[in-house]
């Protein structure tokens, strides 16, 4: 089962996003994600978070909706958006689409990051969208295959401090077998060559970067 | 001795910056990064990178001046910053500023902080300031000391898998002896309570990110 989430950083362009929800069972906001949903027209299914940051009149709208509202104290050890992967994990989603998770706090946006890690080790595909970027995340469980799109640059970072085994395909300058290590970034500015797109990895997680080279251009989406 | 390295991301206000330039004895642009020392008036000592995005007229300008262009092939494994870092150890820096890595591809930020790594390590100060952020690396040679501003949001990610020997004074939430692991994003968003922030690692890197919760305040520059 597929989920959206709905984070409280910056969404550019609501239409680009808008088809993803179409026939989509989840959508789950993140405290003041809920802006997104409303103003997206969406109903989400639950809003989870502290609720410091979505307006009272915002939340009252949606739970007479039947919206399920979860509230946690304030003073936590999880994050919003953390919470609401959590809680997408735990209401069987396989596959997972974080929104609104880029723009002004680079700390939220690398946290967001790093919290599909644990999401991705329980075996649910993952995948963040911002702004023309598509990231995800290369484990040793989970190869990443890309579609074949010439307007993409693509670039490969470890997240892990040490990733062993990176071999890729369909692109200009492949890799076997390759060890990248933190603090040498060899993998920035691919080029897509192929039909298709692949990484694989043996130890330790890749973070994959996907970028439309027409800012105009669309988002690379792929459910 | 202190380096400014301009890079070809986006600065939003030249004018928060300026001051720091004032008896700065080194500053390097990163290839198209020249236009930032361009529009601030500034003429850099040194220009390198494969020069794709400087523009010609820019470069002439520069060497007019006097000011040393060091080109390299465009197919190379290093980007143009990690040269710029690597020519700032080179002349002597034992602190740099790295400026103009925000902004439009969230890879070529990543890969920015990932470059500090070897310069932390050789001993050099670093830091990277952008849109009121300043990003510093903390390792268990270089313990990292900041003022005590209370408009400033404090938040520590762990950039390599695990940090260990975590301590952080000066803060509503300090920590001692803590485990920082990939995926676990626990120490975002804490806030300055006291007159001095301190935070030593035993092993590992931890990302150290301060934010002024003032939108419009100064950003927290600290040479």
């Amino acid at each position: 089962m597929q989920c959206i989430i709905l984070a409280n950083g910056e969404m550019e362009d609501y239409e680009k996003y808008r088809s993803l929800f179409v026939g989509s069972p989840l959508t789950i906001c993140a405290d003041g994600g809920t802006r997104h949903a409303l103003a997206l027209g969406i109903v989400p299914q639950v809003v989870v978070g502290d609720m410091d940051s979505a307006r009272p009149e915002e939340l009252e709208q949606l739970a007479a909706q039947d919206v399920e509202l979860i509230k946690y104290p304030k003073e936590k050890d999880e994050m919003d958006t953390e919470l609401a992967l959590m809680e997408a994990v735990k209401r069987g989603a396989t596959s997972i689409v974080l929104l609104g998770c880029s723009g002004g706090r680079l700390d939220h946006t690398l946290a967001a990051i790093q919290m599909l890690v644990p999401v991705v080790r329980q075996g649910v595909k993952v995948q963040m969208l911002a702004k023309g970027h598509r990231l995800t995340l290369a484990t040793p469980e989970n190869p990443v295959r890309l579609p074949g799109n010439p307007d993409t640059i693509l670039s490969i970072l470890p997240l892990t401090t040490r990733v062993t085994g990176i071999t890729s395909r369909g692109v200009k300058w492949p890799l076997t077998d390759a060890v990248f290590e933190l603090g040498k970034p060899y993998g920035v500015s691919n080029e897509v060559t192929g039909p298709e797109v692949s990484i694989t990895v043996k130890e330790g997680i890749l973070l994959v970067i996907e970028m439309n080279r027409k800012e105009e251009g669309e988002c690379p989406l792929s459910m």
